[in-house]
This record gives C-alpha cells, sequence and structure tokens, in this order.
C-alpha cells in the first residue's frame, strides 16, 4: 500500500519534471501534468495541492539526485580529485538524461525568478566541492598554493555557465565535449604535474552510466 | 524634434529596464514601467507597442551596450590578452551598475523560457573573444597549444555561470572579487611565462569606470 502511494508520488514527479521542463513553470498546466504522469487528478492531490508544490518537490528531488549522485562517486572513488572530476561528469550525464534533472534546473531558474533566488543546490555544491578539493590538496594533487574555496566556488560557477551556454546554444547537446574542454583547460592550473596526465585522460572520457538523452 | 523623441525612447528603454530587473518579466506592467518611466502612456505607445516589444528592446540595448563597450577597449588597449581581461571587468561593471544590463539579463533568461532560447549575444561574445584569444597566441601572450576556440567558449560559459551565481547568491555584490578569482585560477594555464605577472597584476584590479552601483 505505502509502496504504491511511493510508485503514484514518483510518477507525478516524472511527470512534473516533463512537463515543466518542456513548457515552462509559467506555461505548464495541472492538466499536462496530469497527462505526463498517467495518474488520476485525485491520485495527484493526494501528494501535491498545486502547481507551487510540484515544482518545489521537482527541484528537491533533483538536488536529492545530484547529492545522491555525488555520495555514490566519492564511495567508490578512493581519489579526491579524480571523484571531482567524475562528478562534474555525472552532473552533466544527469543534465542530459534524466527528466528530473532537466525539469529541476529550468525549475530553479524559473522559480528563483518569481519567488527568489533558489540558493541552497549551488551551496551544497560549493561546499561538497570544497570538502574534495581540500582532500585532493592533502592527497598531494593539487599545485602548491592552490586556493580550494577560490577553486570550489569557480567550478560551481563555471560548471553553471557551461551547461547554460549548451543549453541555449545546443539544447545540451555538446554538454560532454564542453565540460571535457573546462578540464582541459583548467587543470593545468590546479593539478600537481604528477597527477596531469591521469586526470586529463579522465577528463577526456565521458560518464560512466548510460548517456543516451531521453526523449 | 528628433532628439526630444530619442530622449523619450530612452526614458521608456530604461524604465523599461528597472522595472524589469524588479518585478521580471512575467510581473512587471505597462503601468510599472511607464512610473519608472516618467513619460505618459501616448509617449510610450508612440515608440512600443507591447511589453514583448519592449522586453525585446531591452535586450537589444543590453546587447549594443555590451558591444559597444567591447570595442572602446579593443580601440583603447593594444594588447589583446590586456583587451580580454578589461573586456570581462566591463561586462562585471555594467552587470553591477548598469540598469540596462541588469534588466536586459534577467529579461534574457525569462524571455528565453517562454519563447526560446535567445543566441544571438551569446554567439558575438564568443567570436568576439575568439578574435581576441587569436590575437594574443600570434601576439605570443599565450602558452603554445592553446586552443583558441575552446578559450572563447569557455570564457564565455565561465563567466556567464560565475555572474548567475554572484546573482544568485549575493545579488552580485561580490561579483568582481569572483571574476578576480576565475582569472586568478585561469590565468596560469593559459598566459605565457612572462605575460603572466603583468596579467595577473590586471586581473586583481577592478573596472575602470565607476564601479558603485546604480540602487
Amino acid at each position: 500500500m505505502q509502496q504504491r502511494a511511493e510508485n503514484t508520488r514518483q510518477a507525478v514527479l516524472m511527470g512534473a519534471a516533463v512537463s515543466f521542463e518542456k513548457f515552462g513553470y509559467g506555461t505548464a498546466s495541472l492538466s499536462t501534468i496530469l497527462a505526463h504522469a498517467g495518474v488520476t487528478k485525485g491520485a495527484m492531490y493526494f501528494h501535491f495541492s498545486s502547481k507551487e508544490e510540484l515544482a518545489h518537490a521537482v527541484i528537491d528531488a533533483q538536488h536529492h539526485m545530484a547529492m545522491d549522485g555525488l555520495r555514490a562517486i566519492i564511495d567508490d572513488v578512493p581519489v579526491a580529485l579524480d571523484a571531482l572530476i567524475l562528478a562534474s561528469q555525472e552532473m552533466a550525464r544527469q543534465l542530459v538524461v534524466e527528466p528530473i534533472a532537466r525539469g529541476g534546473m529550468r525549475l530553479t531558474l524559473e522559480i528563483g525568478s518569481i519567488r527568489g533566488p533558489v540558493q541552497r543546490p549551488y551551496l551544497d555544491w560549493i561546499e561538497s566541492i570544497r570538502v574534495l578539493a581540500e582532500r585532493a590538496a592533502r592527497e598531494g594533487d593539487l599545485i602548491e598554493g592552490v586556493d580550494v574555496d577560490a577553486l570550489a566556488r569557480f567550478v560551481v560557477g563555471a560548471f553553471t555557465g557551461v551547461q547554460t551556454l549548451s543549453d541555449v546554444l545546443y539544447g545540451r547537446s555538446d554538454l560532454y565535449a564542453r565540460l571535457t574542454e573546462m578540464w582541459r583547460l583548467l587543470l593545468p592550473a590546479i593539478a600537481a604535474p604528477h597527477a596531469l596526465d591521469r586526470v586529463r585522460a579522465l577528463a577526456d572520457g565521458e560518464p560512466r552510466k548510460g548517456t543516451e538523452p531521453v526523449t
């Protein structure tokens, strides 16, 4: 019974994400969301009482998905600088492939513009990257003297803009290539010489999970 | 007579920019715009027939202001890599100080989300930066082998995201500091050793024109 309720909630969230990504917050309606979710009106209202509540639920789901992805990589990859690069690729993958991430990214900007900025995801990201960068410095993989606070802020800012440009210009079809470019330019300025070839090879790769866009 | 019409048009544009920045495209109304512009309804309709037309005029005005700023720096600064850094500071200054730029940036995202992406400004910026970066390479100021196409795309993308984060988190009050950080991280990877101290000193400076935020 609880499992069924959870499945319905997930179906509504996914329908909302797809619908918000396609039409935007202003134009998406509860009926387009219902059509995409394939559930009854009653089932939807059992979980969410308004479009705004649904939008915030999609943004939260995106943030959880991103943080889960980051945690899985940190658990799996013992070397911090490697984990940092792989985490950025996982974020790119989510933005290309996962409707929750695509819808959430669009909503973050649109809701931010209506209700005031959505800061939490950016702050959590900066803090997570800062912790990784500090560990990379302790592991001797960063060039002596690299400012890890500045690096964390810049990596999150640069990634945000690189994905914006990729979205605006090419619907994110070039995002993996642009991310490789970002690291190719940045790594010589931050990676210690002994680590450079290793992390460059990582940055030239693609995300490890499936990378086929969902249409 | 023509001058008076032009002055009115500028007043309406400025009122629209301030109003769009404050309320967003969805919420700003022709009457809030009129109140900010200090002109009559008739005077406004003589120049613009709808809110959407006004929004596109603000986006165009922002783009012209940005390109004029870039051209002035290129005319004034003979060394291409120096001009590139100063141009980024001028862009930051416009986003902090100029209502047309602040309103235009907000509108670019919001209109893009309603009518499809606004690509022109990004494409023009990438092309302008590419030309500068190519010249910097010919002048011997870039490290041998730096990919100037990648550099141009990345500088525009990274700047876009750095200003997004600065806006979302601190209303752009830290934008000059974040831009300095961006160049401090990036320059060692792109500037030839003989040029590094010179351009680092430039990047540590602030924009040359007035930098007091308009409130």
